[in-house]
């Protein structure tokens, strides 16, 4: 059976999967990627644990990957990794990450997310939405026609800060007011200790914001700057749909109700379009980069309906 | 001599012109849509004016033209009008507005200034960038690999009511704080006249910023809100440069300047894009028209490099 090893690499983590053709995934557990020894670093141990996915699928399946999908942070194309600030490399090719002669291609990190969303995922009905995955930090992908847009350079997306209230609160990026300043999973912490002395996690402070004054108002800012920079996303770009991931995606209802009331209220002169729970999670990095590991093996034959199916654990 | 017939037409009047297969321009005299006698009338009127550029290219030519292409405002496919609230029309298919038998193609207005732009103008060797006129209303093109994108429904670059501010001035969209209530021609002469009293054009205002304060601090508004609301669209989008046209357009460095500084201040961990003049200026939405035309007739031997060459006056 032919499959795919599929790596969605973090600043600090990476996990891999193999993804057969029929669309059977198998998880492995994730790894560190040493960042703090240096970018060459990285890329070795990013390279190794390659090779040790696709030695645990020669085994399995007898024979070698199709392919290798690798979504990584920063600046990328699909053959080069241009520059990344969280992991410190500058233009390294994708033949680096992967053992000599595997085909392989590269994705930027939410923005292969949005692939797989658009592919196999809240998205795939439509071809033109928003993915907007909400985690420590804010970053989203802006698919166009199907699949993700980065703009001119590499550089699109960075939803997170675009300021909401222009005069507001101090964001780590040296601007005021930022998007991920109210609404990250961080944000919401941070604010909710600045106000009640109290640590708590960002799922904490949306679970007990119906009995808190503190989280309901905490949750309040964040709902309302999603609200400000969601109106303008959907009067610049029309989207089919905004589709909500990350972790703090994960509160569901209990953030995507009260958002799309605050959505609809900031826009006079149209409908706003629909809010979507992510269907991947926290999933889709990895997803998204076993799309990129059949495109790299030039296979167009697998089935996009069965991955995420048929989950397993392996090593 | 191949040529077509190319129209923008606006809420209350249009303008159109014959361009010929090399790129010679005549423009004939503008005239009012008639829309306050209905939104059939107004369809009547254009085809009326449509027919008497055909009559006047073919006594000038030796032959009828070739194809017609119409910028139209509101909701638009390129062979249905599908709503203006302007106008009023809703679903008005493109032979409507032609004589029998002409090859026809509409576009939304804006978007097909942005078109004219990509190909022939301020950004033809850029494949993403924004078109952003500045006039009594503010709208955009959203250009991306070199044709204008409209978003699922065709709703999209509407920029205008992007909250900047958003507990800001009431805007007459109902909402509180979009650019177009600091930055259009029209709120710069409102803001003015209720500092001051003083009735002054957008232009006026401009001019005497250097040595009039309320002059200065409206400007200054409307700068400030112009440069957020492009330190968002560049963070989304990344967008090669940004092309800012329309009458306000017009006032050059004295608006593009102090915009370029702002802008490169609301954006940290990243370069602005460089701010350019319309290339075509109000003439864009005609020359755009021509590009839709030659594309209803199915030719592709224009010289987009000629047009805005050689420009004459009919009529």
């Amino acid at each position: 059976m032919s499959y795919v090893v599929a790596l969605d690499v973090g600043g600090t983590s990476m996990k891999g999967g193999l993804v057969t053709l029929s669309g059977e995934v198998t998880v492995f557990p994730g790894r560190p990627t040493g960042r703090e020894r240096g970018a060459d670093a990285a890329v070795a141990t990013i390279n190794s644990y390659v090779s040790e996915l696709a030695d645990a699928g020669t085994a399995t399946f007898g024979q070698a990957p199709a392919g290798v999908g690798l979504a990584v942070p920063g600046i990328v194309s699909a053959t080069v990794a241009l520059y990344s600030a969280n992991i410190g490399w500058r233009d390294v090719p994708v033949a680096a990450f992967v053992p000599d002669g595997l085909p392989a291609c590269l994705g930027h990190d939410v923005r292969t997310g949005g692939l797989a969303e658009s592919v196999f995922g809240a998205g795939r009905e439509v071809s033109d939405f928003l993915f907007l995955p909400l985690g420590t930090g804010i970053a989203a992908a802006v698919v166009v026609g199907g699949e993700p847009y980065g703009g001119a350079n590499g550089w699109g997306g960075e939803i997170g800060h675009t300021p909401v209230w222009p005069d507001g609160e101090k964001c780590a990026c040296g601007q005021r007011g930022c998007l991920e300043t109210y609404a990250s999973a961080a944000a919401l912490a941070r604010r909710y200790a600045a106000r009640t002395g109290d640590a708590a996690t960002a799922k904490g402070i949306v679970e007990r914001a119906a009995s808190d004054g503190d989280a309901a108002a905490v949750l309040g800012d964040a709902v309302e700057a999603l609200a400000i920079s969601l109106a303008s996303y959907t009067l610049l770009l029309d989207p089919s749909m905004i589709v909500i991931g990350g972790g703090l995606g994960e509160a569901g209802p209990a953030l995507l109700d009260p958002l799309a009331e605050r959505l609809a209220a900031r826009l006079s002169f149209r409908e706003p379009p629909p809010l979507r729970q992510s269907a991947l999670g926290v999933r889709a990095g990895m997803m998204g980069a076993a799309i990129l590991g059949w495109r790299a093996a030039g296979r167009t034959d697998w089935s996009p309906g069965l991955v995420g199916h048929g989950v397993g654990h392996g090593l």
